[in-house]
């Protein structure tokens, strides 16, 4: 196993400590909610991480993409919902999928996307994706459509599950008020599709919502059975920078050296590009941007006035936070720094594995392998 | 081999008729302007399209990671520029890459980095990266450090190899007669460098410049030995929003399907989010805006009116263009489309392998595999 001091960079680091709280955290708020969790893996994108999320060796989970299907389904579980809208052309990879023993479920919001489903066979079963904050996809609570989609999959031999919504608009919403608000805004629309449902004699055992920002304010999710998140296992500075976190939980960073110095620019230059960062600029329209990301000393504790400002492919120039009035210390070549991630998801996705700093402080870090692609 | 008809989407698509275009457009400049095309590999990461930038077997290349340098020091490459400042902890890994028989030079800015190359002994050869227009690290061409550091390097029996540079600021400007102007200043640069090094008695065989906006544009390259360029290979929406090429030219593309309609916003939901696309907005500050990237139909005409305008992780949201008066088309669940990207590096970065459209117009696709890493 690789030694901190001689890790290459840039590469991944993720902090074990951090991570089992935050998971406690998400647990805790189920049990006192009352629902299930249904963890979203296209956060960790990990086996072991996957296998750290509930109490259960097989708890019901999320994936994005039909490759983490078959990753965690061969992994060993087995209640497994894609949640993300079904092309057709992706039914007989599911079929596939689930003839291995996995219950693969799959999402939809149109009578074309129903008459596919019904159309391969195999009874796949289906949640209808409800839209509870016109974020992206899925079916308005009331839509005219609702209910004959629904049949569509009942009378063709569908398992019809349920509903399901995410409120990504959520993520824009500063303070645990206006989350616990967009939380009901999910919780009142799919209750509001299941009632439809049930009264048309039709059947919806799993009614689902969720994201990061909404399964931490929640206040009440009367009738929902099951919420779902997935970068509350890491948090990251957009989850900091609306409250639903402190930066000090963020358990994923990139470790970095220092290959330059522009004293009359301020800069430090870094071997943290957007290749390791990614470019995802999340905080950008947020009350505190953090460029690409917010800077650590090497044992990870935040310089609060410098950020990664700006970043080519392979690299990063870190400078003084505007405003601050501070000044850059002398960081020389070869010195390493920890750079903490605006969107956990984006960073994560640029690395292929994790370096684990262990929560019992051994010196040996574990290697957790990612996997990508579709 | 996969046929066209059933590929999984999203999937990066690499038309080797455009690519062989656009190869061929480089090769011709660097004939004309009597320099050395030393091509960037840091775009394509993969060795079939490596193999394809010169007309010799083994040209001089260029790498940002040493991750490239291992990858094409074993597919036979043996004069390849790392073009990051080095950090002392990574000569132990250069050494390595020389004594397998490639001669894998290096580039620095500081005493301390060129005392750190002598005290790694074995003779590492080093470029001194000078710094042009101010976009990142590099001495500027009259900084009094540069003699003193090359006779750090020459006085350890470091072979000094020479001078390079990068007008990154050249990515910003628009039309042929502003990037000429960065080419020339380039140019200026490097030269000014190469001859008080000279002018020290040190040597300067190597006197390098480059970006794909300045090779495309220079009228001049008098006592420049070498250019160097990446993104050309493919291009993209920023090289055409200012001017370097046109969308057509364009040789990769994510394939993509939809998995949803909302004609009351008028939007149609794809499968290719930001982690098929990247996170990449480079196209937001041109006079263009191209979203996360100009759809096509599936046979790759352009649709000018359609961007791909937000990005989830796994869902594209596509619409009509502002101001266009367009309307959406009718694109059901199963459509497949194309999209090209803002950036190639980071949109190709998303992806483990191209599709291959064959020039010659077979059906048969060949895979080629891209890496990715540190």
């Amino acid at each position: 196993m690789p030694n901190f001091d001689t890790l290459p960079t840039p590469c991944l680091l993720l902090d074990e400590a951090r991570m089992t709280r935050n998971v406690d955290r998400l647990s805790d708020r189920a049990r006192e909610l009352g629902v299930t969790l249904r963890p979203h893996l296209k956060t960790c994108k990990n086996v072991e991480v996957a296998h750290r999320l509930t109490e259960s060796p097989n708890p019901p989970v999320t994936v994005s993409t039909l490759a983490e299907a078959e990753v965690f389904a061969d992994a060993g579980f087995t209640d497994i919902l894609y949640a993300v809208g079904i092309a057709p052309q992706k039914l007989a990879q599911v079929l596939d999928i689930r003839s291995r023993g996995c219950d693969l479920m799959v999402i939809l919001d149109s009578t074309a996307q129903a008459e596919a489903v019904v159309a391969a066979g195999g009874g796949i079963p289906v949640l209808i994706e409800i839209d509870s904050d016109g974020h992206r996809g899925g079916l308005v609570p009331d839509d005219p459509a609702l209910v004959p989609i629904a049949r569509i999959l009942h009378d063709g031999g569908i398992p019809l599950r349920g509903v399901m919504t995410h409120a990504g608009e959520s993520y824009g919403a500063s303070g645990r008020d206006a989350q616990a608000e967009f939380a009901e805004t999910e919780r009142a629309a799919v209750v509001q599709a299941a009632e439809r449902l049930r009264a048309a004699g039709l059947p919806c055992p799993i009614v689902s919502v969720g994201s990061t920002p909404t399964t931490h304010a929640a206040r009440d999710l009367t009738d929902v059975t099951e919420m779902r998140a997935g970068v509350y296992v890491f948090f990251d500075l957009v989850m900091a920078g609306i409250g639903v976190c402190d930066p000090d939980d963020i358990a994923i960073s990139v470790l970095t050296t220092v290959i330059g110095q522009k004293p009359e620019r301020g800069w430090t230059i870094v071997d943290a590009g957007w290749m390791a960062m990614s470019r995802d600029r999340g905080t950008a329209a947020q009350a505190v941007d953090q460029g690409y990301g917010l800077v650590c000393n090497e044992a990870g504790e935040i310089l609060p006035d410098l950020i990664l400002s700006s970043a080519n492919q392979e690299h990063g120039i870190i400078s003084v936070r505007e405003g601050s009035g501070a000044a850059m210390p002398d960081l020389p070549p070869g010195t390493r720094l920890r750079i903490l991630p605006n969107h956990a998801c984006a960073t994560a996705a640029q690395h292929d594995r994790y370096h684990v700093i262990p929560a019992d402080g051994g010196p040996e870090m574990p290697v957790w392998k990612r996997f990508s692609g579709w």
